[in-house]
């Protein structure tokens, strides 16, 4: 049983239960692999709302539900406005009681917060103005599956490149909380603020992880085992031109072949795409063996079916079911 | 076997046959809710039209096939324009041959009664200008659940509040079709026109039911069971402004707790939602005990899928089923 | 297994392979008319891209997919824009890992190519500025289905009437590569261009068919065995008006009753829909017994179905369950 009914936000959870979602999210991902059909979710409902429009997450949790043995329903931006014509407590409720689980991914985080309060079935946030806790399990599952040999996520150098959008900022609680060691390498003004880097201090605290938020590129790229980058755009409320953005960021921060060099020779890129290539990455660089976005892509899809599975409480029911389909 | 194909209007069925759909409603809901998953609408697939758009209608509909075992297609508006390209004619013709039923939220009636005429596969009016039968049909079975104690339906005053919508014209046409006494109270100019009373008469005679219309309060409320109200936008050719209607309408037909403690004690409130709080309802009395909004929407899931299985001819083998899984 | 991924144009295969997914098509057809439910593409997922709207062929990939086991995402235009945010190449190699199949409507040609080059899994063309395959394997299914009696395909004469659409160089090319005999009755200057003629004499050399691209009306009409025709709009990056396509086209290519007399007197006529009445062809001729425009739109679901499995390398399988289904 979840412990927490909703996945708004990742540092709801402890180290542990994270780590239970990531694993399920392993072995549901080897039983479909290796073709064994699921109906833990038998004719089960996902109602997925998008203020924005997102093709990854969308298609993601769908593919999910109907591998699960489910359905998710689409419910794209304009063809539902959270707090427009209704108030959205109602819209919580009654979607509720049409649905058996809810995804949105919001322009306001209140609004996911406010949808988990009155709905009486699970919500998972599909990113937000403040975080993007989906992608965070996703891109821990990556991570775990390209682990350096020899090390344990504890281990890990985990340097975010350029601008502290909310994968930045959602890659750093997810690495501290999991103890660590997270950089962010970025101009002063676009670096985590305040408020997150205190979740970051206080997740090391606990967990021994740590964070370091700096424009020094050598003190930041030495030693990294993950180089992670996203867009230059900025947020939702001050989109920034091209060339704001390439006068900000580029080239320094531009993830390039000298700076894949600075970092451990097995470094891996990341990317929670879609990637604007000759910005923030060279095609060098994100078409090189040192990029395993594609494998990341895949991940989201596998951290929704964890997701999915675990909110609506059949994650021991399901381990059970895979560890039989595979003979484990 | 349904006597008649399609369900266009309430009004082609005896009181008997509406019954029916409402004892079907609830016992696959029964079935549901105790976790037994149906098959009896398996592979099958429901073609949704919506010329205009509808969160709540789509959504009911989408999990209700899910649940059957069967899968709706959501056509948006713009994406379907019904009689622009092509006759509406082929349209119909095609459809029905790529789907197993059909259902369409219409602009004008009469696109609806050309779909159904020309599909060779079931149509059911999702609401147009006219009607919306499938809220009736969830707002009868609301009724039924929250019956009075020692009433039966031919006992019951259901008062209607404020503006002559489609969702009004309904309520009205199968309270008087069912044996049930159905009061407007609403201001003149905004009652049900003779078209609709001449039906409600016809309906009173045959089934020995009542209508009123009245701008009279007292006679209007005093010892009402349900008070149903509906927004005052008014209809798709004719929308008002905030300031006409508030004109028109406020305050004498908000539904307010004055309003509430003019009724019967154990007056339930009722809305198709959305509600436009602070209008036609105060925060008051919807979030009150009196309210019994939110099970009245996930009745429109209860009626869909009643009306889905026996459109597609699989009353009887779904009965048989549900008494055989619940143990009856 | 099939030789080819993709399924991106007809003449990347064989006579021997598009009769076999012909036949599929009709035995799935047939398999699932008797009501036997299929699984072969259990808990799949179909990813359609549409750049372009088309009711028509969305609905029939989707109730396919449903009645198959697996399920479709519609990605509708605007939702997904191919090369716009983010490098093409990108969108195939990520939505490949998130799905089992593609389909895509384009506007360019060479956009499904891409999409086919760099995802993994199959990518069937939905119609591009170039040609419309899935519409060639569904005419070809009707025409089958409506063969005249005593002959067999390559005695057919098939005549085109009007512009020279993707829709008239696909039938075109098809035809000649099953050896049929096509013609296209049209105006100069709105014929085949050369490079579909180099196709059709090539295919002709190899299959022993015929074609003729004439504004002889005799000549092209005389014992035709399906008169075909399509909307006059022309193609997406030269639309014509209403008074310039009736200037060119009317009266001389509208299919009325006085052509269908010159043609076989047992011919058919086929019209890939959605029809502008009163254009290219009169209300009398496509209301008429000589119409099988309905038939012929159901088998694009029939081609659908056969595609999918196909290209999911499901064809043995299938075939397989469904004669054991049918007792053949």
């Amino acid at each position: 049983m979840a412990r927490v009914k909703d996945f708004v936000d990742s540092q709801n959870f402890t180290k542990d239960e994270l780590l239970d979602i990531v694993k399920l999210g392993i072995i549901i991902k080897k039983n479909i692999k290796a073709g064994y059909p699921l109906n833990v979710l038998y004719h089960k409902t996902l109602g997925m709302i998008f203020e924005q429009p997102s093709t990854r997450t969308r298609v993601s949790f769908e593919t999910a539900m109907t591998q699960l043995g489910g359905h998710a329903q689409y419910l794209a931006p304009g063809q539902i406005q959270l707090g427009a014509h209704e108030n959205l407590k109602d819209t919580a409720m009654v979607l509720a009681r049409l649905t058996d689980i809810l995804m949105a991914r919001v322009i306001k985080h209140s609004s996911v917060e406010v949808l988990a309060k009155y709905a009486s079935v699970p919500v998972i946030n599909g990113m937000s103005d403040y975080n993007h806790p989906t992608q965070e399990m996703g891109d821990i599952t990556t991570i775990f599956e390209h682990m350096p040999k020899g090390k344990k996520f504890e281990d890990l150098k985990i340097v975010f490149v350029g601008d502290a959008t909310q994968v930045c900022a959602s890659l750093m609680m997810v690495t501290t909380k999991l103890g660590g060691n997270f950089v962010q390498f970025g101009p002063k003004g676009f670096q985590l603020k305040e408020e997150f880097q205190e979740i970051g201090r206080k997740n090391c605290a606990v967990s021994g992880g740590s964070m370091l938020i700096t424009d020094n590129a050598e003190e930041a790229l030495k030693d990294a085992d993950f180089i992670y980058t996203d867009v230059w755009y900025g947020l939702y409320e001050a989109e920034l031109s091209e060339e704001e953005r390439m006068n900000i960021f580029y080239p320094k921060y531009q993830v390039d072949m000298d700076m894949i060099k600075m970092a451990s020779p097995n470094v891996k890129f990341m990317h929670c795409l879609p990637a604007k290539r000759g910005e923030e990455v060279t095609d060098e660089v994100i078409d090189s063996e040192y990029s395993i976005v594609i494998d990341q892509a895949e991940n989201r899809l596998t951290a929704m079916r964890a997701l999915l599975v675990y909110f609506m409480d059949k994650m021991d029911e399901t381990i059970e079911i895979c560890k039989k389909n595979l003979g484990e």
